[in-house]
Protein backbone atom coordinates (compact mmCIF):
# COMPACT_ATOMS: atom_id res chain seq x y z
CA UNK A 1 0.00 0.00 0.00
CA UNK A 2 0.91 3.77 -0.61
CA UNK A 3 1.41 6.37 2.02
CA UNK A 4 -2.17 8.15 1.60
CA UNK A 5 -1.83 11.08 4.98
CA UNK A 6 -1.49 11.90 8.48
CA UNK A 7 -4.23 12.91 9.98
CA UNK A 8 -4.40 15.35 12.63
CA UNK A 9 -7.01 16.52 15.42
CA UNK A 10 -6.97 20.46 15.52
CA UNK A 11 -8.61 22.95 17.73
CA UNK A 12 -8.03 25.23 14.60
CA UNK A 13 -7.44 23.84 11.66
CA UNK A 14 -6.84 27.32 9.16
CA UNK A 15 -4.44 28.63 11.26
CA UNK A 16 -2.36 25.27 12.02
CA UNK A 17 -2.78 24.70 8.01
CA UNK A 18 -0.90 28.42 8.25
CA UNK A 19 2.07 27.30 10.54
CA UNK A 20 2.56 24.19 8.51
CA UNK A 21 2.47 25.85 5.14
CA UNK A 22 5.45 27.79 6.88
CA UNK A 23 7.47 25.39 8.62
CA UNK A 24 7.29 22.60 6.18
CA UNK A 25 6.83 24.43 2.79
CA UNK A 26 3.87 22.50 2.25
CA UNK A 27 1.05 24.40 0.21
CA UNK A 28 -2.74 23.70 0.92
CA UNK A 29 -3.91 21.48 -2.00
CA UNK A 30 -7.57 21.19 -0.67
CA UNK A 31 -9.55 22.20 1.38
CA UNK A 32 -13.59 21.13 2.11
CA UNK A 33 -16.45 20.99 5.31
CA UNK A 34 -17.02 17.53 5.26
CA UNK A 35 -19.47 15.55 7.98
CA UNK A 36 -19.05 18.20 10.59
CA UNK A 37 -15.33 18.84 10.01
CA UNK A 38 -13.48 21.70 8.40
CA UNK A 39 -10.83 19.30 6.50
CA UNK A 40 -7.54 20.76 5.15
CA UNK A 41 -5.43 18.87 2.98
CA UNK A 42 -1.28 20.12 3.03
CA UNK A 43 0.50 18.48 0.17
CA UNK A 44 4.33 17.30 0.22
CA UNK A 45 6.94 17.93 -2.19
CA UNK A 46 6.85 13.88 -4.00
CA UNK A 47 3.22 12.97 -2.54
CA UNK A 48 1.77 12.24 0.34
CA UNK A 49 -0.59 14.90 2.55
CA UNK A 50 -1.82 16.36 6.33
CA UNK A 51 -5.06 16.25 6.61
CA UNK A 52 -5.75 18.42 9.74
CA UNK A 53 -9.59 17.90 11.08
CA UNK A 54 -11.33 20.89 12.81
CA UNK A 55 -15.13 19.92 14.19
CA UNK A 56 -17.65 22.22 13.19
CA UNK A 57 -20.07 20.25 15.62
CA UNK A 58 -20.04 17.11 17.60
CA UNK A 59 -18.81 14.14 16.57
CA UNK A 60 -15.53 11.50 16.84
CA UNK A 61 -12.85 14.30 15.76
CA UNK A 62 -14.73 16.62 18.92
CA UNK A 63 -14.48 13.40 21.32
CA UNK A 64 -11.29 12.77 20.06
CA UNK A 65 -9.97 16.58 20.99
CA UNK A 66 -12.13 16.34 24.43
CA UNK A 67 -10.44 13.41 25.50
CA UNK A 68 -6.69 13.10 24.25
CA UNK A 69 -6.35 17.04 23.22
CA UNK A 70 -4.90 18.12 19.78
CA UNK A 71 -2.51 15.92 17.75
CA UNK A 72 -1.86 13.04 15.52
CA UNK A 73 -5.10 11.14 14.77
CA UNK A 74 -4.86 8.72 11.99
CA UNK A 75 -2.19 7.52 9.35
CA UNK A 76 -3.95 6.55 6.03
CA UNK A 77 -2.60 3.75 3.66
CA UNK A 78 -3.80 4.56 -0.27
CA UNK A 79 -4.92 1.24 -2.10
CA UNK A 80 -6.45 0.74 -5.50
CA UNK A 81 -8.81 -2.43 -3.94
CA UNK A 82 -9.99 -1.51 -0.81
CA UNK A 83 -12.30 -4.46 -0.78
CA UNK A 84 -9.10 -7.22 -1.28
CA UNK A 85 -7.40 -4.70 1.35
CA UNK A 86 -10.15 -5.27 3.95
CA UNK A 87 -10.54 -8.65 3.29
CA UNK A 88 -6.89 -8.79 4.09
CA UNK A 89 -7.39 -6.92 7.30
CA UNK A 90 -10.08 -9.68 8.21
CA UNK A 91 -7.79 -12.53 7.27
CA UNK A 92 -5.35 -11.25 9.86
CA UNK A 93 -8.28 -10.91 12.83
CA UNK A 94 -8.29 -7.20 12.89
CA UNK A 95 -11.55 -5.51 13.82
CA UNK A 96 -12.81 -3.44 11.32
CA UNK A 97 -14.63 -0.12 12.17
CA UNK A 98 -15.94 0.06 8.70
CA UNK A 99 -16.85 -3.36 7.26
CA UNK A 100 -17.77 -1.79 3.76
CA UNK A 101 -15.92 1.31 2.28
CA UNK A 102 -18.00 4.07 2.74
CA UNK A 103 -17.54 8.03 1.32
CA UNK A 104 -14.69 9.96 3.11
CA UNK A 105 -13.24 13.63 2.43
CA UNK A 106 -12.18 14.91 -0.63
CA UNK A 107 -14.46 12.70 -2.56
CA UNK A 108 -12.69 9.29 -1.77
CA UNK A 109 -13.96 6.08 -0.89
CA UNK A 110 -12.27 4.88 2.93
CA UNK A 111 -13.06 2.40 5.83
CA UNK A 112 -10.79 2.49 8.91
CA UNK A 113 -9.65 -0.32 11.17
CA UNK A 114 -10.02 -0.15 14.89
CA UNK A 115 -6.85 0.51 16.70
CA UNK A 116 -7.33 -1.93 19.47
CA UNK A 117 -6.43 -5.13 16.93
CA UNK A 118 -3.46 -2.39 15.66
CA UNK A 119 -1.39 -1.96 17.98
CA UNK A 120 -3.47 1.06 19.05
CA UNK A 121 -2.46 2.89 15.51
CA UNK A 122 -5.57 3.75 13.81
CA UNK A 123 -5.38 3.20 10.49
CA UNK A 124 -7.38 4.17 7.58
CA UNK A 125 -7.67 2.58 4.18
CA UNK A 126 -8.19 5.05 1.52
CA UNK A 127 -8.66 4.96 -2.39
CA UNK A 128 -8.04 7.86 -3.98
CA UNK A 129 -9.40 7.25 -7.60
CA UNK A 130 -12.82 6.55 -6.37
CA UNK B 1 9.53 18.91 2.99
CA UNK B 2 8.98 15.08 1.38
CA UNK B 3 7.34 12.52 4.07
CA UNK B 4 9.50 10.17 5.40
CA UNK B 5 7.89 8.31 8.35
CA UNK B 6 5.13 7.59 10.95
CA UNK B 7 6.79 6.58 13.98
CA UNK B 8 4.58 4.13 16.20
CA UNK B 9 5.38 3.55 20.22
CA UNK B 10 5.05 -0.67 20.22
CA UNK B 11 5.13 -2.81 23.09
CA UNK B 12 6.40 -5.60 20.58
CA UNK B 13 8.19 -3.96 17.29
CA UNK B 14 8.50 -7.46 15.64
CA UNK B 15 4.83 -8.73 16.41
CA UNK B 16 3.11 -4.94 14.99
CA UNK B 17 5.74 -5.38 12.10
CA UNK B 18 4.51 -8.97 11.45
CA UNK B 19 1.16 -7.90 11.39
CA UNK B 20 1.45 -4.83 9.19
CA UNK B 21 3.69 -6.38 6.92
CA UNK B 22 0.54 -9.45 5.95
CA UNK B 23 -2.13 -6.25 6.94
CA UNK B 24 -0.19 -3.42 4.86
CA UNK B 25 2.09 -5.34 2.29
CA UNK B 26 5.06 -3.04 3.65
CA UNK B 27 7.96 -4.90 3.99
CA UNK B 28 10.36 -5.07 6.66
CA UNK B 29 12.92 -2.24 5.29
CA UNK B 30 15.53 -2.36 8.07
CA UNK B 31 15.57 -3.13 11.81
CA UNK B 32 18.74 -2.12 14.64
CA UNK B 33 18.63 -1.46 17.74
CA UNK B 34 19.55 2.21 18.79
CA UNK B 35 19.70 4.29 21.86
CA UNK B 36 17.81 2.00 24.07
CA UNK B 37 14.84 1.35 21.38
CA UNK B 38 14.36 -1.84 18.63
CA UNK B 39 13.38 0.00 15.78
CA UNK B 40 11.68 -1.26 12.59
CA UNK B 41 10.84 0.55 9.37
CA UNK B 42 8.19 -1.18 7.03
CA UNK B 43 8.52 0.71 3.70
CA UNK B 44 5.69 1.50 1.82
CA UNK B 45 5.07 1.31 -2.08
CA UNK B 46 6.22 4.70 -3.36
CA UNK B 47 8.45 5.44 -0.51
CA UNK B 48 8.05 6.07 3.05
CA UNK B 49 7.97 4.07 6.33
CA UNK B 50 6.24 2.91 9.47
CA UNK B 51 8.94 3.41 12.19
CA UNK B 52 8.17 0.95 15.05
CA UNK B 53 9.66 2.01 18.42
CA UNK B 54 9.68 -0.47 21.19
CA UNK B 55 11.84 0.53 24.43
CA UNK B 56 14.84 -2.16 25.33
CA UNK B 57 15.14 0.23 28.61
CA UNK B 58 13.63 3.32 30.05
CA UNK B 59 13.70 6.75 27.75
CA UNK B 60 11.23 8.89 25.89
CA UNK B 61 9.08 6.33 24.01
CA UNK B 62 9.07 4.06 27.69
CA UNK B 63 7.80 6.97 29.00
CA UNK B 64 5.17 7.65 26.29
CA UNK B 65 3.81 4.14 26.83
CA UNK B 66 3.68 4.49 30.24
CA UNK B 67 1.73 7.82 29.90
CA UNK B 68 -0.18 7.12 26.77
CA UNK B 69 -0.35 3.83 25.73
CA UNK B 70 0.90 2.10 22.29
CA UNK B 71 0.08 3.97 19.37
CA UNK B 72 1.08 6.59 16.73
CA UNK B 73 4.04 8.90 18.66
CA UNK B 74 5.43 11.21 15.49
CA UNK B 75 5.11 11.93 12.08
CA UNK B 76 9.10 12.45 10.29
CA UNK B 77 9.58 14.69 6.86
CA UNK B 78 12.72 14.82 5.27
CA UNK B 79 14.57 17.64 4.00
CA UNK B 80 18.53 18.37 2.67
CA UNK B 81 19.08 21.17 4.40
CA UNK B 82 17.96 20.43 8.19
CA UNK B 83 19.84 23.49 9.83
CA UNK B 84 17.57 25.68 6.64
CA UNK B 85 14.43 23.76 8.68
CA UNK B 86 15.27 24.45 12.04
CA UNK B 87 16.07 27.92 11.08
CA UNK B 88 12.39 28.16 9.63
CA UNK B 89 10.65 26.74 12.62
CA UNK B 90 12.59 29.30 14.87
CA UNK B 91 11.32 32.20 12.57
CA UNK B 92 8.01 30.61 12.80
CA UNK B 93 7.98 30.96 16.82
CA UNK B 94 8.15 27.06 17.01
CA UNK B 95 10.03 25.70 20.13
CA UNK B 96 12.76 22.91 19.56
CA UNK B 97 13.54 20.30 21.30
CA UNK B 98 16.68 19.90 19.69
CA UNK B 99 18.30 22.98 18.69
CA UNK B 100 21.13 21.09 16.32
CA UNK B 101 20.78 17.85 14.65
CA UNK B 102 21.86 14.95 16.16
CA UNK B 103 22.40 11.31 14.87
CA UNK B 104 19.19 9.38 14.81
CA UNK B 105 17.83 5.73 13.89
CA UNK B 106 19.42 4.13 10.55
CA UNK B 107 22.24 6.67 10.17
CA UNK B 108 20.32 9.71 9.52
CA UNK B 109 20.42 13.22 11.41
CA UNK B 110 17.20 14.55 12.90
CA UNK B 111 15.68 16.89 14.89
CA UNK B 112 12.52 16.89 16.71
CA UNK B 113 10.26 19.75 17.66
CA UNK B 114 8.19 20.94 20.57
CA UNK B 115 4.66 19.21 20.16
CA UNK B 116 3.48 22.36 22.17
CA UNK B 117 4.06 24.60 19.06
CA UNK B 118 2.69 22.53 16.39
CA UNK B 119 -0.92 21.60 17.26
CA UNK B 120 -0.19 19.09 19.75
CA UNK B 121 2.03 17.06 16.53
CA UNK B 122 5.35 15.65 17.29
CA UNK B 123 7.52 16.56 14.14
CA UNK B 124 10.65 14.99 13.43
CA UNK B 125 13.07 16.72 10.81
CA UNK B 126 15.24 14.28 9.22
CA UNK B 127 18.26 14.43 6.38
CA UNK B 128 18.05 10.52 5.51
CA UNK B 129 20.93 11.38 3.33
CA UNK B 130 23.56 12.25 6.62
Amino acid sequence: MRFDHVGVAARDAAELAGLFSELLETPVAHEETFDGMRVVFLEFDDGGYFELLEPTRGGPIADYLDREGPGIHHVALATDDLSAALDRARDSGVDLVDEEPRPGAWGHEVAFLHPRSTGGVLVEFVDPDH
